[in-house]
């Protein structure tokens, strides 16, 4: 089942990228979208102003545990308060000001394929895949376990979809490569199955210095090129409460030394990790991503940090994670206006709860995209495909989400008001009880006026029962498998192929990495 | 299977309203949500007044066909250029600048129960349920045409869900109803199964003044009280393009002249009544919505008037309408500012064109309901039940309609930021690497601490499955039963119990209404 570099498949794969490569240049992706009106603040100026002193009490004040010893002596060497007998690190008020500012507001993340770069910050937003998921589901297979093929073929699927910008991580767990090599095998089919940007997981020193170094080579640039250009990004999600665990802290130094990017998640999920309040668990969550900065800023001032924000609430009768719900949409609004205030990109999630494709995981999924859009968001994690409050990946929910993504995508296109638009002569033609379909301005703009779902069935209800009463779930499970077989593979260039396999090849005659973290 | 007035049930129900009514007052309904950010602008100040400035160009050049000679005579009189030879009107800039401003910016709609009164304007919203459908469904029973027994349970069902704030109309058509007398029984019903505020449908001169008798004898009041406080509201569509047709011009005339509500709302899908541009629809609907605004504020200065915008897309492939569309929610945040801009109360919908309870029923509502509540919707029409863009009514989507407004509504409550709020004590208490579950603050809010859904399933993938893996569809589909089985009729005065039902007596043995309408 699993492709493993040494399969007779890679001289076909070659011929069929260098037949692509003869015929044209890579396919143009899409602009990314960029929102056209303010973001909407869900607290006063002086409200904000309260969870950020609330914040710089708790990092002054509590401290934060951290579990690294070369964290604790960049933040000491910087004016923490570092507990000599424990791991409790105190954050002076000066010290966190001082790195407000120094990280970019916008910048570029670079794909191997130039079209698939994006810009996060500022008023654009860049889509990723679901992430991190467990277990893989579809209808016929059902809900399984993580495992490569299913890993490709979510890779390959997401590929195929223009509304998923770039990689927020392995869509599933490829749980069935041995951890020590898995982060090789799974950047290579990341890197050569797609050409969009990467995430790469801060799983130790070992895997993100690979990581960096695979980066490097698929975009066949040098190491000082690398270090001007981002071209990878990690998640680092603190221990909420207010810890930072050694896995995370590696991630933080490592990239931030080569300017790579460090997006901090808080995990704060209110009654839970952070206190029942939202406004508390923002406090905190604000807390924790400040201390990331601090850190990042240390290392390397200037370079690339996101701001994330990931709170929502529990269930309070059973402990259960909830999604999509109004607290999250109100943590959603209030984590971008903090971001804005840091001048930080800002990261929030599609997600929901549901364990099928149901209403639910509909009106869950379109109610945090309402509140990470609407709250300003410049890189949304989990975009398309996350169930089940992230332990499963769906195929059916990849395209479901990536129909989603592209309707916000056409809602966010500036509306446009001029002549042609207002259509003035059109309503004079058609005048009063006439009818604006055969019409020279609807006929010269019919074919593309409005944007066309590859989900929504608006045919009437006859016809659609006449076609077998299908539900959105059906038209899903059959476009994801019609999208699978019509993949083709992104070209790249055979000499970066093969350094990229040979840099595989050689890590894992090395043994790969520690499988200690 | 119909409950007609004459059956003996009529003792029993009583009986129960008596006892309901010893028992104690009415049961207080929750505060309505308002919006506690501004609204959306999705064009610019300047954009906004081309739009308005093509509007005036339309309705002074083009003009509207009015099918109503009193209609014509009232705007002729007021400097409206009638034309001698056909339907034509035209309105001068004068004209239409004369009347903005007159109708007040925010009312009262009132209810028979003061309790369930709304406010429709300013930062309020009050959401409806369907209204008008032609079938209805619910799984077992399939989809079936409109009938009193379905609408009598719609009602029963929308009675007990407390995020529906009032009747856009009837959920569904009670067709087995002779037309004639069908607005008198299905009044009687809407006023005698709930005790929320009513809409009644402009179908001919008899119709509306049986209606604002009927919410007269409900309320228990003067007509000098009934013309203080607005008691019931109409929804007037015009025949987009550029039409208004008797019976809407009928309603408008005597709504108004009681001071009663007119929601005008031009019918304008883009590409079929309307241009396919947006920019060009949204101008035609701001034109037929003036024109209304210009005959209310003719016959009444002042009287009660909310601008509807329903502007959405046909499917260019079939004409099929299009609903909760990208397109629809760009329109939807115009349509807002251009109802602020004339400091109009605004109507929007919740709107999905699916003909199943699944994904596209979920996502497309959710989508309308974000157009419409960042735009500043202020009356929400079809808030809850529906379906097939209009063409049915369902009794398991009226459910989960309901906790999505219920959802919304807790999205809207403003954010609390205050030391309770922020928490600061809990999290110093719990500290690095501790758990909220047990600490006092969170003890002593958990219980409320967050919105509980209806539909939403958040137990664990397993035990869902030990279940019987429910979808949302079959827990709405439980839901609404268990609710319907519970519903209690509301109290109502024996007194005015009586006059209702001698009314509506006398008028049906008057022949009811013509039906030639």
């Amino acid at each position: 089942m699993e492709l493993s570099l040494e399969t007779s498949e890679r001289p076909r794969r070659r011929g069929r990228e260098e037949r692509q490569r003869a015929g044209g240049a890579a396919p143009a992706s899409r602009p990314q979208p960029r929102r056209p009106f303010p973001a909407v603040n869900a607290v006063s100026a002086d409200q904000l102003e309260a969870i950020h002193l609330a914040s710089l009490q708790i990092l002054e004040e509590i401290g934060l545990d951290v579990l690294h010893a070369e964290a604790k002596a960049i933040l000491k060497a910087e004016g923490a308060e570092v507990d000599p007998g424990s791991d409790r690190v105190r954050f002076p008020r000066g010290l966190v000001e001082a790195k407000i500012g120094l990280a970019p507001q916008s910048f570029t993340l670079h794909a191997r394929n130039p079209a698939r770069s994006v810009v996060l910050g500022g008023d654009h937003l860049a889509f990723c895949s679901v992430a991190s998921a467990p277990n893989v589901a579809d209808r016929e297979g059902g809900r399984r376990p993580g495992n490569r093929q299913d890993y490709q073929n979510l890779i390959r699927l997401g590929h195929t979809l223009d509304s998923i910008h770039l990689w927020g991580g392995y869509p599933v767990e490829p749980a069935d490569i041995h951890a020590s090599v898995r982060h090789l095998d799974a950047l290579w089919d990341m890197l050569t199955l797609s050409d969009k940007p990467i995430h790469a997981y801060s799983l130790g020193r070992e895997r993100n210095l690979d990581a960096i170094e695979m980066a490097r080579i698929a975009r066949g640039i040098d190491q000082e090129t690398l270090e001007r250009e981002p071209s990878l990004f990690t998640i680092i999600n603190s221990s909420s409460p207010l810890r930072l665990d050694t896995p995370m802290m590696e991630g933080v130094i490592q990239m931030a030394r080569r300017n790579q990017v460090t997006v901090l998640t808080p995990f704060t999920l209110a009654g839970a990790m952070a206190p029942v309040t939202i406004a508390g668990a923002v406090a905190q969550q604000n807390a924790e991503a400040l201390a990331g900065l601090v850190l990042a800023q240390s290392v390397r001032p200037g370079s690339p940090f996101a701001y994330g924000g990931f709170t929502s609430n529990v269930d309070m009768k059973t402990g259960a994670p909830a999604f999509g719900t109004p607290e999250q949409m109100k943590a959603a609004l209030v984590g971008g206006q903090l971001a804005r205030r840091y001048s930080l990109p800002y990261r929030s999630s599609n997600t929901c709860a549901a364990n099928t494709i149901d209403v639910q995981a509909a009106y869950e999924s379109v109610f945090s995209l309402w509140g990470a859009v609407m709250g300003g968001v410049n890189l949304l994690m989990h975009g398309a495909g996350w169930m089940e409050g992230g332990l499963h990946a769906s195929f059916e929910k990849m395209v479901i989400d990536a129909d989603l993504l592209d309707m916000i995508t056409h809602f966010l296109m500036p509306f446009q008001v001029n002549d042609d638009e207002l259509a003035l002569e059109a309503v004079r033609e058609v005048g009063p009880g006439g009818h604006f379909f055969g019409c020279a301005h609807t006929q010269a703009r019919y074919r593309n006026a409005f944007f066309a779902p590859m989900i929504s069935d608006w045919r009437n209800y006859e016809t659609w029962q006449e076609a077998g009463s299908p539900t959105g779930y059906d038209r899903a499970n059959r476009l994801y498998k019609e999208r699978l077989a019509a993949y083709e593979e992104p070209p790249m260039d055979p000499a970066i192929r093969e350094e990229l396999a040979a840099f595989v090849a050689k890590r894992k005659e090395e043994g790969g990495a520690p499988t200690d973290f």
